[in-house]
């Protein structure tokens, strides 16, 4: 049975995952609309888009009530990606940024949707919101006990979503991502291959490692995150269905640390530890993800977590050279 | 070992909960200030507390950083009480009343914390965070799938709790409360007692029950309520302690009605249910709480909910006569 073609609207779509995103959807035929305020995102990250039939981009703040309206005109389908993208609180931080950025403008956005008759959303929450456990391998029944804003702001954010849903009559996609990386390379909200990258870059000979390096988490590729999201809005039937997205696996700080090294050609580097369990406060340092959910419903990873961070950093070596 | 005398800041300490609280700690010698917008609660519930030494009274909303401020000056523990009272929505409502008064004014509020060195916190959430469970009887680390915006709203104020609680070394108790009943008469966010009670002075033939009348709910007598968290705070050591605080039992609809109507001396009264399993969109028609963890700490109710809810409607009815 051929898919009928949907109007998608995708906020936070110039980024590394909405972007990816937004070409699968125009490829399969569906007409693609962007909402993104380019804080982190980048209008070049569209570039194989512009021209295409239906798509529309349009620059625009989530908190800005206007322009999420004109943005909901129409729509069928929306994919929710747009959030702070840096997870960890600096000191000196305001504390709201989080809070302002994910749940409040989720708030605006299920308002903007409930007033349009926009039915169905797909969410970007994260394994963040479960944070520190300590089961082996974290199901989505499992308690959710956020240690950072971020993880607090995307928990809140499920919870404003689940309501709307059962009072709204909504359909919604909740995705626990597990670290997400490949593809396009952050500019903001640096992940762990680029820290390393760009140390080893600075000083070849010594790794500062945050942390024990013991930190082990799961980590997924963009490509499979975005097959992931569309496989799962296809075959999980519920009102509201919450799922882990990531490898069943995990990686350590350490190991990824050996992989970076070695894909830059580096031998003997001498890792300094900062020390700690933590890489830093909110920091969630162990996990690994129960993706039974999404193999019920036919959905496996094809790269586990280490062959995903190879793929990451040949990915950022080799966009590091196109910029020279 | 006698306790030390403490400085307690309420928030929405004109409340019904709120005002027993503070009557209880004034008794014990801490000295009590209260923040509240009378939104809903009343000075007049605070009557017997004007004059004590070391009481204030600050008429202030949680949104304004301002008396937010003033509030916390030299402030040892808060006891986090204030929020919007009805946890019903109402079709055409705007759907940021909980967001605003549950969750953005509960990081306004952690925000004054941080910045003043205030590090006990003492918070009203509510089983409502649970939402629809085929637990029999539902832990602290069952899911959490609110499906209400108050429910949603409430988990969302834990979590920004929890990430504070982590990031900036703070302690702090969550209560989820069973329905809370007795002591004063609430004014507004009407219980299903106060709501049965008007029903029958108007009409005392016939009584019109929202659903089924077979929703089921755990019950507490506010007294009951604030010797429990007082308890909790003395005895549960964790940095993050989230209870549950109700009855293990719970009652249903019909059950109250008939209590209520026997106690007004009503014979023979027709119920007209409007049907269905839920009293309101958003409503979660049964449940009832594990109080277990209240349990390993010496806690036990004195009233089961029956019991509470005999002695909330005889409270009711005295009042109303008062107020003749």
């Amino acid at each position: 049975m051929a898919k009928e073609m949907e109007r998608a609207l995708i906020t936070g779509g110039a980024g590394c995952i909405g972007s990816v995103l937004a070409e699968r959807l125009a490829a399969r035929g569906d007409s693609v609309r962007i909402l993104d305020n380019l804080s982190s995102g980048r209008r070049e990250h569209l570039a194989a888009l512009e021209g295409a039939p239906g798509f529309e981009f349009i620059e625009g703040d989530l908190l800005d009530l206007e322009a999420l309206t004109q943005a909901m005109h129409q729509i069928d389908i929306v994919y929710h990606l747009a959030a702070n993208p840096d997870i960890r609180y600096t000191p000196g931080d305001p504390t709201d940024k989080d809070l302002r950025q994910n749940t409040i403008a989720t708030h605006g956005l299920l308002e903007a949707m409930r007033a349009a008759g926009v039915r169905r959303l797909v969410f970007s929450s994260s394994s963040a919101v479960y944070g520190v456990s300590d089961r082996s391998s974290i199901s989505e029944t499992d308690p959710v006990r956020p240690v950072s804003l971020y993880g607090a702001t995307k928990l809140a954010s499920e919870a404003l979503i689940g309501a709307f849903q059962n009072l709204f009559g909504m359909r919604c996609w909740i995705f626990r991502f597990a670290n997400i990386v490949g593809g396009r390379v952050r500019t903001k909200g640096r992940t762990v291959i680029g820290d390393f990258i760009h140390k080893l870059r600075e000083n070849p000979v010594e790794l500062e490692i945050l942390g024990d390096g013991q930190q082990a988490k799961s980590y997924l590729h963009v490509d499979e995150c975005v097959g992931g999201m569309l496989h799962a809005v296809e075959h999980a039937r519920s009102g509201l269905n919450i799922l882990n997205l990531g490898c069943s696996d995990n990686l350590t700080v350490r190991r990824i640390a050996d992989l970076v090294a070695m894909a830059m050609g580096l031998a003997g580097v001498q890792y300094r530890f900062t020390g700690g369990p933590v890489g830093w406060p909110g920091d969630v340092p162990r996990f690994r993800l129960d993706v039974t959910a999404m193999a019920a419903i036919g959905w496996r990873t094809v790269r586990n977590s280490e062959q995903a961070v190879v793929e990451a950093i040949g990915a950022s070596l080799g966009a590091a050279e196109c910029k020279r």
